[in-house]
This record gives C-alpha cells, sequence and structure tokens, in this order.
C-alpha cells in the first residue's frame, strides 16, 4: 500500500504499525500524536519513521489512516481526516465502543464511505508505544462493525491487513457489539479498577499473601484510567446495566455467605460451570 | 524421611505428593481420599504408591502426615490422625484459612505440638489428582502459622519440606493471615465466582467478544465450588467486611459513571496505582 498514517501512537496504534510493516504493507508510517513526547518517542523507537505538522499534512500522503485515540475523540478525528482526503482512502479505528462513534458521525452529516469501524480484542496493561509488540494481534478476534455506507471494498481492504497481522476478522452489528463487551470486557475492568481502589490502601502490608490468582483477576487495573474512561463512559447505558445486575448477584452472595451454606456452594457452582461453558465456546 | 501420607488425594495432595517424592524426601506415599475412586485415580496415576483401609491404619507406618482435605473438615481430621499416631510424627494442613482451624482444635483441648498450619499460596482452577503438579509449589510462599504450643523443631522439618517443593516459607500470625487472605484471595474468589454467575446465562451467546482480560480475570471462578465454600463459610467475617467495603467502592464507582467522567478517571487512576504498588511490593 505504501504510507500508513497512524494517528495516536500508543500501544494499540504502535502495534499495529509494527505489524502491518512486517506483514510488509507499508514501506514508510508517519505518526501523529496530541502528545508530542510520545510521537518522538515511538520514532526513536523505530515505530513510526516520521512526524507530520499536522493531522492534515499528515493524511495527504497516506495510503491508509488508523485512528488510534481514546474512544471520545474517534468521530472527531475520522471526520478532520475525512476533511482533509483528496481521494478517499480507508480511515479506520480500534475503539471498544462502535455504536456511539457512528452515532456522532450520523449527527455530522452521512458515515463516510471509507470509514471501517474495528475493535481488535487485544491489549495490554502496558501502555503506550513502549509496550507495542508486533504480535500483539496473533490469534485474537478483531470485530469490524459496518455501517449504512460502508464501501465493501474498502471494508475487505482493511479486513485483509488484520489478517496480515496475524488476527481474524468478524463482522458484527455495532449496537450487538457494545452490549456484548459491556459484559466481557468493561464491566470485568470496572470491578477490576474498584477492587484494586479498594484494596489500594492496605496494598502494602498484604501483597506478600498475593498469589497467582490474585495477580490474574487484578491484571487488566493496570489499564490507562483516561482511555477506559471513555470507554466507561461512551458505552455507559450498556455497562451501568451490566454492573446493576452484577451487584444484585454479589448482594445475594452476601446473604447465601451469611445464612446458607448449601445455597452459597450451588452458586459458587453456577459460575464455575458458566466459566467451563466459556471455555467450551472460545475453543 | 521415608512414608508420607495423604490424606485428600486432590490438586494439592497430589502436587505435594509428587514434589516431596521427587525432592528424595519420601520413598513411599500412601493416600486416603474419602471418595474411594479419586484414590484410585491418583494410584492409578503413580502419585500414591497404596490406599491405607483407614486413616489410622495408615498412620501407623507414616512418617510425615499431609492433611489436604477441605477446611471445614482439617480440624476433625487433624485430631483423628493425633489419636491414631502412636508417636508424634509431623501432621500439616493446606488450607486457605487458619484461625478457625487452630480454634476448633483448641475447643477440643490443646492444639498437637506437632501440628504445622500451612498455607501455600498456589493453586489451580484445575481440580483433582489430575491437575497435579510436581511444580505446583515451584516460586510459590508458604505460610506456616504457628500456635502456642507448636514444636520448633517439627515446625522447622516441615518447613524444611516445602522448601524442598521449591516453596519459600513464611511465619504469620493466624489472625493477621486470615484477614489479608480474605482480601488478596477470597474476595477476589467470590467476585470472579459472582461475575460468573451472571454471566452465566448468556456466556454462549457473548464468549466470542471476550478477550485474553476476560480469560484472566475470570480464571479463578473455574476452582472447586465446594473447597471455596468451606474457605469463604470459615472466614466469613473478614470476607463479609471486604465485601461490603468493595460493594461501597462499586457503588461510588455506579455514581460517577452516571455522572462525573472526571472523578471516574480519578478513581480508576487511584486502581491503577494500587496495581502498580502491589507489582512494585511483590517484586
Amino acid at each position: 500500500m505504501g504510507r500508513l498514517l497512524v494517528i495516536g501512537t500508543g500501544l494499540i496504534g504502535g502495534s499495529f504499525a509494527l505489524a502491518a510493516r512486517r506483514a510488509g504493507f507499508f514501506t514508510e508510517v508517519a505518526g501523529f500524536d496530541h502528545d508530542q513526547r510520545a510521537a518522538r518517542q515511538a520514532q526513536r523507537d523505530g515505530i513510526i519513521d516520521s512526524i507530520p505538522r499536522s493531522i492534515a499534512s499528515g493524511v495527504s500522503g497516506a495510503d491508509a489512516i488508523l485512528v488510534s485515540v481514546p474512544t471520545g475523540g474517534i468521530a472527531t478525528t475520522v471526520a478532520d481526516v475525512v476533511a482533509s482526503q483528496h481521494s478517499a482512502k480507508p480511515v479506520f479505528d480500534v475503539g471498544s465502543v462502535k455504536a456511539p462513534i457512528l452515532a456522532q458521525l450520523r449527527a455530522r452529516g452521512a458515515i463516510p464511505a471509507q470509514f471501517v469501524p474495528c475493535h481488535p480484542m487485544a491489549g495490554s496493561e502496558v501502555q503506550g508505544a513502549g509496550g507495542a509488540r508486533e504480535d500483539l494481534f496473533s490469534d485474537r478476534r478483531v470485530f469490524i462493525t459496518p455501517h449504512e455506507h460502508s464501501d465493501p471494498e474498502v471494508l475487505e481492504r482493511v479486513a485483509t491487513l488484520w489478517r496480515a497481522c496475524g488476527a481474524s476478522v468478524t463482522l458484527a452489528d455495532a449496537e450487538s457489539h457494545d452490549r456484548a463487551v459491556a459484559l466481557t470486557s468493561h464491566l470485568p475492568h470496572l470491578v477490576a479498577f474498584a477492587f484494586m481502589a479498594h484494596a489500594g490502601p492496605r496494598i502494602d502490608e498484604v501483597a506478600q499473601f498475593a498469589g497467582p490468582g490474585f495477580r490474574d483477576f487484578t491484571r487488566i487495573s493496570g489499564s490507562d484510567a483516561h482511555v477506559w474512561r471513555h470507554i466507561l463512559i461512551d458505552n455507559r447505558a450498556a455497562v451501568s446495566e451490566e454492573l446493576d445486575g452484577f451487584m444484585d448477584r454479589l448482594e445475594q452472595f452476601k446473604l447465601l455467605l451469611d445464612g446458607d451454606p448449601a445455597a452459597l456452594e450451588d452458586a459458587l457452582a453456577a459460575g464455575r460451570q458458566a466459566r467451563e461453558r466459556f471455555l467450551r465456546a472460545d475453543d
């Protein structure tokens, strides 16, 4: 393809730049970030080759544009990119929430045909381009949520890019995607952050009592607070509903803990069985 | 030492048998389990050599006795073992809760001097001796909580056994231990079980939307429901207190989600900072 422009040179943007270049798709990667130090660090690390003066100047020579900024800024950035394009080149994002971005673009007029909404199910609690890895998307799933103006040919080109990075691509409806990830990703992150906020005041004294279970359970609480603020707020309705249901379940467990050991075991077993069903479904 | 008797041939008992034998401490391992099929399977798997007809007959020839049964049965089993002993040999357990076991033994008279209360910070969501691994305790911490009648020499022999299995040994007060693990282990397990119980009805439809974060966050919900019923009930007071504090924190996050994005980010950042402090303390 030639030249890739990455807007937002963090973990996901940096990893995509490494993976797509390794796959031979791009000979040059330009990277823009509002945090100029982050962009310069990514350049020193060899993740990007150059830093355009502005988004507009970067767009003019780009054959594909990856928008990898926090979800709250995606629609604006996509609109800015499209307004700067002389010809329609693929523009794709990596936001964890899809329907609000499409709604924001609709509110500005029609969603651009060359915009391909993407969500790679990959990440890391290591933040910034310093954590970028060319294998971050290997054997991961990437959701693409087409919209009413999607250009099928552009969509397929972006899907091909993800597959070249080692991922598998699944098409999904944006609303269904957002409801599902509220349960599988957003609620777990909120719970893990809340758990560590609860443990925080005593963490130094109890750290030696923490085993591998604690480490795995809390891993995602190491994620970027700013990124997650935007994800949780953008998917607030679905996340709140999941949180309510989960808190009701905790209340139930609390009652059983106080008075009914046999029923508590049944409730624990129901959780365990769901985990087993997940492992079978995930195979 | 010669002969080890393992009472409860599950994951922990089986793994200890494999590790201690590999370290050259025992030439023979006998294994008893109330579930006779479990004991026979452990024998077929080469984890134990023989199955005594009863605990009393197994105890008579044993140089050390590991009690690896669910916490609710530990005190009774330890008392039975000691009553069957002609001479005092080390008796040690692996229960995740320590003070209630000591209280139950005190209620039966004095705690036996040869009883060494242990808690290895190791486990797996794979259950039964089929999941046993000789490296389960490698680089793991084992807490020993001495009591008022502890024989220091016996305690040191048991500590040596654990070190031979690759673990490091830390002494702790039983009550402090129980309060700390309520936060670092028991609450996370309860929360993970409750989360999966909440997700259960929709797990098949949302499984494809689950990434590595979901997998790690929920891993401990695959643990044994019967074992965890006993742990949670035995440490009920401390677990309830932690659960109350955690639910208050979730309520706070819910309010911020509904109305204050900037304060939500601060709250998420507090969780993230606690996780970072944990990683530094855990090094």
